[in-house]
């Protein structure tokens, strides 16, 4: 297709237009522009300046109430009390990296590794999600001597070098790089598909092309919602068969937590267990520290043997104490707020409310996901075979102008990604719904 | 030399004795061993267990006071209420990242930006250091089409793969990648040397080599405080006519401010201007927070439209609103408190202390540094051309039985590495000499 767009571009303002006839946001949006420049991107036609969060809701320098619908980081809800004590306290004792002893940065890795299939877990606390892709790609090729990748078409595992020639969705121009293998994702929207047979020939054709041009197969990297491919979560299990190919292959599995994991997609903490995958190496990020920086990877024993044999690895401000206060209080008040239930109770409403809408308007085709992460692709109401990412931004801008933030997603960028905190409930869900049918029913062509 | 080896093994704790004569340490070390994994490195023959930090001052379990001389991430001093006040504050109201507007990241980019050289300079946040050299080698990489790095023989610029494979001390086996080319800086200490002369033909050959090579130079990456190589200021100015030649040849000078900046080497606030340098790229990181994770790289409107035209660049936690509020409180406080005078003047008085000691004690041979970053080289007392990393390392533990700590760096792992908080007074320097001539008087024979 001729409209590939950069995934990080999508719900992007324009730059090139003015903003706002608001002048004192076009003074904001100038002085971005000329302070952080080319690469900062804004989201939305009219960007928000947000000066308050609490829960499920963000307020913008006007005093309006928006319902966070997008924010994943915040995974508990804007400055939940349990994490601002924590992190606080933590504070006011010490905040110090890990080349000392630190009996909490030992329980919590405890807790994180009891959760996962690792016969000898070993955690290596990160900064970032990012730092920690680019350490799985390094254990991954030390291990196995090749150099190869296996992607989604439309990944996004991180900013670093290595992680972003694995993410076709930062591409805005070009290729990917010859040692990486994409699959699609979209034929899973084909009726009747066997989504497990399909995924496992793409698998097996990406492992062919890899050892054909010389690279071999290192791993393979995967976000088992495919957050940036337009979600794509269903049914449980498909990925079981491509990733056990993969690792007879000799290649790793390596789960990227970043998106699906902290109970996210609702049936299970893990986005890797809800499809019965036994990963080699797992990576975490994003909602790990509810905003503070915290991120990690998990692997055995052995591969992080096999770097320390050949390399130094240090991580500043990775598990430094203030951040695993920040990272322990999200565990535990995950658990007693039972927010994994309630993201599979949620998420199920709200799936359904938007299958319901789906039937009335023409645009809203599939609805896909798990749990709190929900895709919902929108296509031309003329040609429905036709992915819609201007009618898509549209919609996007509408509920932002209605006061209800999602973002857009998707290698045609004409996916809805609805991804909010794990503490929205039914009302949140109520209230996101009756936003989509204002702006449908105002916007758009009722079916 | 044969006993080179990895800089981030240097003063680390070896698991494969037992640590201590206390169980209770023990029973940590094992835990650390298997739940934290081999590439965590703990520091000192007896590691540490901290639990309480303020200014200079770390506390241990069991109620034991150290003077901190070793830690330049809490650059204001452990605790600093100020930062802690700003974090509270911020974290309380909102904490999101850099795709709203925020003016308060707009103002903090002014100021720190009013510091720098550059002509429309721009500011991209990230959250740590290694992030800000990642996308600084890929900046260069793209504007120059060549992909040579020039880094110093023993160079450490972080843990991601690109900047690992430019960071010589992290390697335990192998050597540098073809594309690395590194000056060596011990030649420095050659009584009546040129120094600028020696960088600048230093470079020459280097250009040279990766030019005949194919890879052409994309990059003259610097520490100019040369931390990791064992700290080689002097004298300021040394770095001008190599940086230039590099400039003149097509390549970028990446000043990497992680370490020298902030104010450390006392007379500026920038490592670079120490050195009359104009960078095309600069990067920040450990200090920028506090130890809050914040970590930047600034670099002209045209190198990041470039990147910008061919790929999407967002970094999650690189300048969130905490981040922001942290940077500013210790960019306001440097100037409140005047922590640099403070780091020239007992930078000083520690230096005329240590080169005292070295009067008297013959292992302790040159002594260099600027400001609160001083290395002292320890070389054996047969043969004082010998450097001795054994004893090095009983000087670093003997300082930490006394309650002093500071580290080791070097090439080859002999040089005592000093870089306290810049709150570190006459005092605090008086206190580190005494520990230092007792440690000396004690252990080893006196001239």
């Amino acid at each position: 297709m001729s409209d590939w767009r950069a995934i990080l571009d999508q719900n992007a303002f324009d730059f090139s237009r003015s903003g706002s006839t608001d002048a004192r946001l076009n003074r904001l949006i100038e002085q971005r522009r000329h302070l952080v420049g080319p690469t900062a991107m804004l989201f939305y036609d009219e960007p928000l300046q947000l000066v308050k969060g609490e829960g499920v809701w963000l307020y913008d320098s006007a005093g309006k109430r928006y319902l966070d619908a997008y924010n994943n980081v915040p995974v508990l809800g804007h400055c939940h009390p349990r994490v601002m004590d924590a992190v606080t306290a933590q504070m006011s004792q010490l905040n110090i990296h890990t080349r000392y002893l630190d009996d909490a940065l030992h329980r919590y890795a405890q807790q994180l590794l009891s959760t996962l299939p690792l016969k000898q877990g070993r955690l290596v606390m990160t900064c970032t999600g990012s730092e920690a892709n680019d350490l799985a790609l390094r254990l991954a090729r030390l291990h196995t001597g090749q150099q190869g990748v296996i992607v989604s078409a439309a990944a996004y595992h991180g900013n670093t070098q290595a992680v972003t020639d694995v993410s076709p969705s930062s591409l805005k121009r070009g290729q990917v790089p010859a040692y990486v293998a994409c699959i699609d994702l979209e034929p899973l929207n084909t009726e009747g598909i066997d989504a497990s047979a399909y995924l496992d020939q793409q698998v097996e054709a990406a492992i062919a092309q890899l050892q054909r041009d010389g690279y071999g197969c290192a791993a393979f990297l995967v976000d088992s919602i495919f957050s940036s491919d337009g979600v794509y979560a269903d049914p449980p299990g498909m990925l079981k068969a491509a990733a056990a190919r993969v690792q007879r292959a000799g290649g790793l599995l390596i789960a990227d937590e970043v998106q699906p994991g902290f109970g996210r997609t609702g049936s299970n903490l893990w986005g890797f267990d809800r499809h019965q995958l036994s990963p080699d190496i797992v990576t975490f990020g994003k909602p790990m520290g509810n905003g503070y920086p915290v991120a990690a990877l998990a692997a055995d024993e052995t591969l992080l043997a096999e770097l320390a044999e050949v390399s130094g690895y240090f991580n500043t401000f990775g598990g430094s104490s203030v951040a695993v206060a920040a990272a322990q209080a999200v565990l535990d008040t995950l658990d007693e707020e039972a927010l994994q239930a309630n993201a599979l109770s949620t998420g199920n409403r709200l799936k359904q409310g938007l299958q319901g809408l789906a039937e009335h308007y023409e645009p809203l085709s599939h609805v896909r996901g798990a749990g709190l992460f929900i895709g919902v692709d929108i296509v031309s109401s003329e040609d429905p075979t036709r992915p819609d990412s201007v009618l898509c931004s549209r919609i996007v801008n509408g509920l932002r102008q209605r006061g209800v933030l999602i973002g857009a997603a998707g290698r045609y960028g004409n996916v809805l990604k609805i991804r909010p905190p794990l503490c929205f409930n039914h009302d949140h869900a109520q209230h996101l719904l009756d936003a989509l049918e204002q702006v449908m029913a105002q916007d758009l062509i009722r079916r």
